[in-house]
């Protein structure tokens, strides 16, 4: 059985190392020729339109899917008349505009922050008497660990902001004071098995995830279950999704989905019956689901722009370390550690140890 | 950094996958052009004796380790010579011969079965008067999953039995009607930071390990320990060493070691909390031990001869599949199924599954 995934970096290496034990290839499509996955299967180094390598790949893998959501429409065209595509391309279109991923969000009854789309500098002004202050600009397209995107919070940041963001379609969203972010990590099979793995709490620094905490029994997971379900059911979706919300007292907000594997979900590399890697293969191959739930205290803490020393890391009970094998740069993801421990507390101590090892390189 | 490994089998395979996370590449020294590790890691095609790949071994890898028992001592004399190789070659040597292996468990205190060297025809009968009847007749070097090896329950066997085997040196050991087979899994690093996994309760079927299933807290474990304990000290082991009992009411006898990550932990994939693999890995490059402690009740089946449909085994609750890649020939082992689950009788449950499963192909 051949994979096909588009883009090599490190969540298509964990979905590689998840398929080698089931007897599954990779095959990836990524134009950097040092892409990470490579050492977990082959790549196929060429532009993400590339028509000869999306060829090949319909022609080699049983079924395709992607680690990023800004793969280009026609790429994806092509391939879906050549072979399986998982999740399907539309998920992937909803998914990658801020604006129609919000309307279907309040189409199915999830809640989200106040939104409006907003094309030119008139249209901000209306916008920002709806959403009131303060209030996030953002690009509909092309976003992502914060990029593309804005605070607003008195009149005098509104000329800057547009001025950096417009000429791309943007959306205006309320500001959320959030007490916390959590996320949902969901996979539903072709046959519409859908399962949830626990609710997990992130902490975000610049925009980028730093740490994931499982929150197994979660006051809010059944929301979270009925919301992502909801969407689940509606795409007819294949695979794992990922959906971010804010919780602001007894509010949950959707922010936004992922549709596919996610950072968010990384613990659930040692923390979960089955990973969201090993799920997520086991869908789009039509192989039945593993369960979803925890197996201890879990969480992860990511090193970003900075890796530090393996001895260190792995002194720290519990630890498990995944090194993604990129070349260090600011704010690049370069690799993760996940804690497993039997009790709550210990998974603190070692996030705590953890988060301090990840910041001894500097800024990140 | 790179870990070369003598042997391309499945083991070499799962202590390279156990690697790729932690940023550590594997280099294969293997005659077969298709030897299953090749997949997870960079295969040097070629004789265990050929000086020219020994040498590269050496050059590139930062340690080298081994797979298997057999590899010809000049090869090792070679390596150790121009890099470091764990477990140390003493340690190999004595593993590769059933008498010298004995006599070492007999020195520190560990009981045996009752065993006299045997060369010649008169040989064999003078220590059928020690092991008395039945006894079992093995070659000292080069048996594994029962092969070189024969059974004489009568004085009508003993011609047939050394004329098969005789030629090389051999060992008489008395016959054990045991009562279970159980093993302990073992870890140490150079610091002599020395780890157990929990006691593994194994099942053979004509010689071949048919299933095993972790049994934390077995009242035979602290023995089993005490035993391996001293091996692993007197040894100066590095790496992973596990030893096969044989367990008679009260008594457990050490049957025989294997200096190597051994297939009755291939459970500790999953069940426990760093596998032996990933130990290995970690002790041999110096960096710190995992944890071994089981997650969940655990256990495993063998995949011998037959590989049955990956979506049968994965339909298994708990199960998590993990396929070698090799062609399959009668008596191969190609594949095995850990089972993770909250209850025992779950495990239970699901290794008589999969042990139906396995033996839906034939005789194996």
């Amino acid at each position: 059985m051949i994979v096909g995934i588009i883009g090599g970096g490190q969540l298509a290496q964990m979905l590689a190392m998840a398929g080698q034990p089931l007897g599954i290839r990779c095959l990836f499509l990524d134009p950097a020729p040092d892409a990470c996955a490579r050492t977990a299967g082959e790549l196929l180094c060429g532009d993400y339109g590339d028509a000869r390598l999306l060829d090949e790949l319909a022609r080699r893998a049983t079924v395709v899917t992607y680690e990023f959501e800004n793969v280009p429409e026609a790429s994806l065209r092509r391939l879906a008349s050549r072979v399986r595509v998982h999740p399907h391309p539309g998920a992937l279109a909803l998914a990658r505009d801020r604006w129609h991923e919000k309307r279907l969000f309040a189409d199915l009854g999830l809640s989200t922050p106040p939104f409006v789309a907003v094309d030119t500098r008139a249209d901000l002004d209306r916008a920002l008497a709806v959403t009131g202050w303060p209030a996030v600009l953002k690009t509909r397209t092309m976003g992502y660990d914060g990029k593309g995107q804005r605070v607003l919070r008195t009149p005098g940041d509104v000329d800057a902001a547009f001025a950096a963001l417009s000429g791309t379609p943007l959306i205006l969203e309320g500001f959320v004071a959030f007490d916390r972010e959590v996320s949902l990590v969901a996979v539903r099979s072709a046959d519409g098995d859908a399962r949830f793995y626990p609710l997990t709490e992130n902490v975000h620094r610049n925009g980028v995830l730093v740490q994931s905490r499982a929150r197994p029994g979660d006051p809010m997971a059944s929301r979270a279950e009925g919301y992502v379900g909801r969407l689940l059911a509606h795409l007819d979706y294949v695979g794992v999704l990922a959906v971010e919300f804010f919780q602001k007292g007894d509010m949950l907000l959707a922010n936004e989905m992922a549709p596919r594997v996610h950072n968010s979900g990384h613990w659930t590399l040692e923390g979960a019956e089955t990973s969201q890697f090993e799920n997520h293969m086991r869908a789009v191959l039509g192989l039945p689901l593993g369960a979803t739930h925890g197996l201890a205290p879990s969480g992860m803490v990511n090193f970003v722009g900075y890796l530090p020393e393996a001895s260190a890391v792995l002194a720290v009970p519990g630890t498990h370390l995944h090194v993604y094998g990129k070349a260090a740069r600011p704010g690049r993801k370069l690799g993760h550690a996940t804690v497993r421990a039997p009790r709550e507390g210990d998974v603190l101590d070692a996030l705590a140890r953890l988060r301090m090892l990840a910041d001894a390189g500097g800024a990140g």
